[in-house]
């Protein structure tokens, strides 16, 4: 088809009519589908039954060091969770904290700490006049939305798909001592499915920052979550990096099984410094007695290893990759050549981020929202929820059944195409 | 036996030898009891075994209203572990909120909370010069933890064995702005498993406090942790209390199932008015999506309801109550009318506080730890782990077999027998 600046006003008025008749049509069938949130589907949570039956009343509930999972204590995890998670991680078991079922909550606390009490003795945040943080954009809106709950000003950084823009993460990082941290998906990201280079991860890991408690909150959310077994991204590893460069400190790195056994009932994981840990741990040991010693070890017993892990994120991977390519066939041939938005093509994560043109995401969501489909709302991959250029749109495929999502990714284009073409026939008049 | 005070100094020196003879019998014994925590012991565990099998990789994991337990959402806990606890806390199910494994984290969280953001619209707490709170003594170490990481200034307020000295309570939350809040530990009190009379209850109800943010920390850990089935100690129910008093707002009430079924793997709660559980709710929006909701079902599908939970706490009873029988025993035949000691005998809860005399309390824990016998840290019971009289311990029964207990609770009597018999001797010079 032809691009729609390309057309004539008549060309373009025609176009019109026919997606108004179009998105009538899907008006009339009553939909109510969703794209709106990172969700595994059914057929995904259903890959982890077996977890209910890794421990049963026969089970032997005593760790490897002879621990009673059931009883009170072990602070930062049973030995043989650190192992595995470290697996998934890359990251030595003896730098890590097991938590409980939120990685959110542990990023949110890692906030929070620093407000009461300060990174490794500098002052308290919430003593300072201002705290600033570095924004990656478009990014995650529970990232923004601890920020923002926290008053921490918020200063957006451009994403390319090689990550964030380092010239601009240097500058400001250097510059001023007021920024504190920058929230990083680094694999997969959120809502992209970017991966930082070589180059950026480097970069990071040789920042030099102005404040002394400034800290890379590095959200490896999607970190073996792949969608292709031969075509895979690979990271390289912050913690490591960052010892080599010698800022061994500047680093929480967060992750969880939330995306890989069950949303909300897996274990969360932060892995640090053993510096950072003790600073850590000397709030933990006032916030709690312990985390959940025995989901932590119904983890390992139904994994055992993370051989185990990797093969069960193939199965997610069939599931969910026929989604995400259906959704990209149809936003293919519906939308290529029409010069009305771009769309990423992740190899991993959860997330497709559709660019429209400027002014038009809000229009598109809540003409979609109007024929029974719900988007991610507009502006919610930019702090505060605004998008200055009106323009991302994130889609998520993997929770609605593939011929809803068929249905709702069709009428998406029809909603983009319907918003843009009276936007440019309107900037005709 | 005659009261040591009314020896003679030959005869009190008679019995210094004959007890440094029998502490020698029990140094060589090579012990290594703890009587220190209040933990669960295995036998208790083991009652629980069938949580394991409450939910299978066979089991419908959907909630009442629908709810896929598997997937993210549903922020204050799913509906019918609102209604079991509710049951539990003697609370409507809508002034519950479940949490994680820990009730400790859900207090911890709560100072938190009023620190950053403050409670209600109030001043957040970083912002304050000085914020102080009442702590009944003995209390909980782990309470006073939390107070004295934020900073507090912790003022210590005499229990009787009708709860806290109300007199004090009442003259100084009316009286000083700075007063925060007061932990309680109300039925079967840590450590001396006192439970607040009526008349306590009806006043802290009324209290009129300088701080429109003042809230009673009403820590339920033992509400229904009895010893006895037919001789039970029964409490006014505090938010019911507090609206008949026209102070709905002013209690954050919170339990668990740690004690129930495993600590660490159970459920947390906070039972609060509907103007607190919004103010909550603002912040734990931006902190976790949910808690785990698999495992709120599972305790539900493993009591079905407040009477298997009451049936099952029966159980408990059974294995404990006789530990707590031979502490008493033994304290009885081998401290009774000796003048140097008083202890407690709850009917329920998990402690005996015991009062040695002034200046003894360390050197008893501390001769009892060189014997092998691991007791709470004399001191810990008040705040800063200061104990101005050195005279209250902690005796935690629950853990160790039966045949432990006995023989660490003879090794304490010859302690205390022994500290005290050379403080008054020496005093006698």
């Amino acid at each position: 088809m032809k691009a729609y600046r390309d057309m004539t006003r008549e060309e373009l008025g025609i176009e019109i009519e026919a997606l108004k008749k179009e998105y009538k049509r899907f008006q009339d069938m009553d939909l109510s589908l969703d794209m709106s949130r990172g969700k595994p589907c059914r057929e995904q949570l259903d890959l982890s039954m077996g977890l209910m039956d890794a421990l049963n009343s026969s089970a032997d509930l005593i760790c490897e060091d002879g621990t009673d999972c059931r009883n009170y204590g072990v602070l930062t995890g049973i030995n043989e969770a650190k192992v595995l998670i470290g697996d998934m991680m890359e990251n030595n078991p003896d730098n890590i904290i097991i938590y409980g079922n939120s990685s959110l909550n542990v990023m949110y606390d890692t906030v929070a700490r620093a407000f009461t009490h300060g990174i490794m003795g500098n002052t308290p945040w919430c003593k300072l006049d201002k705290v600033k943080w570095l924004c990656p954009v478009p990014g995650y809106d529970r990232h923004f939305g601890i920020t923002e709950y926290f008053g921490i000003e918020m200063i957006p950084v451009p994403m390319s798909e090689n990550g964030p823009d380092m010239d601009m993460v240097e500058k400001l990082v250097s510059e001023d001592e007021a920024i504190k941290g920058i929230w990083c998906v680094p694999k997969y990201s959120n809502p992209q499915g970017y991966s930082y280079s070589d180059e950026t991860v480097r970069r990071f890991a040789r920042l030099k920052p102005a404040a002394k408690d400034f800290r890379i909150f590095w959200d490896n959310a999607y970190g073996i979550h792949h969608l292709y077994d031969d075509k895979q991204d690979y990271l390289i590893e912050i913690l490591a990096e960052c010892k080599r460069a010698g800022n061994p400190d500047m680093v929480y790195k967060f992750a969880s099984t939330s995306k890989i056994t069950f949303p909300g009932s897996g274990i969360a994981a932060l892995a640090t410094s053993l510096n950072n840990l003790e600073d850590i741990m000397g709030q933990m040991t006032h916030q709690t007695i312990g985390h959940d010693k025995v989901n932590q070890l119904r983890h390992v017993r139904f994994f055992t290893d993370i051989h185990g892990m990797t093969e069960h994120m193939k199965k997610h991977a069939d599931i969910i990759r026929p989604k995400f390519e259906a959704v990209e066939k149809i936003f293919d041939e519906n939308l290529e050549g029409l010069g009305i938005g771009t769309w990423t093509k992740p190899r991993g994560g959860y997330f497709i981020s559709f660019d429209a043109l400027d002014g038009c995401a809000k229009a598109i969501v809540n003409k979609a929202k109007k024929a029974g489909v719900k988007m991610t709302g507009a502006g919610a991959t930019w702090p505060y929820g605004k998008d200055p250029h009106d323009s991302n749109i994130r889609v998520a495929p993997t929770y609605p059944s593939i011929e809803d999502l068929k249905t709702a990714a069709t009428l998406f284009t029809v909603c983009v195409r319907l918003v843009s073409a009276e936007k440019i026939f309107s900037e005709m008049n």
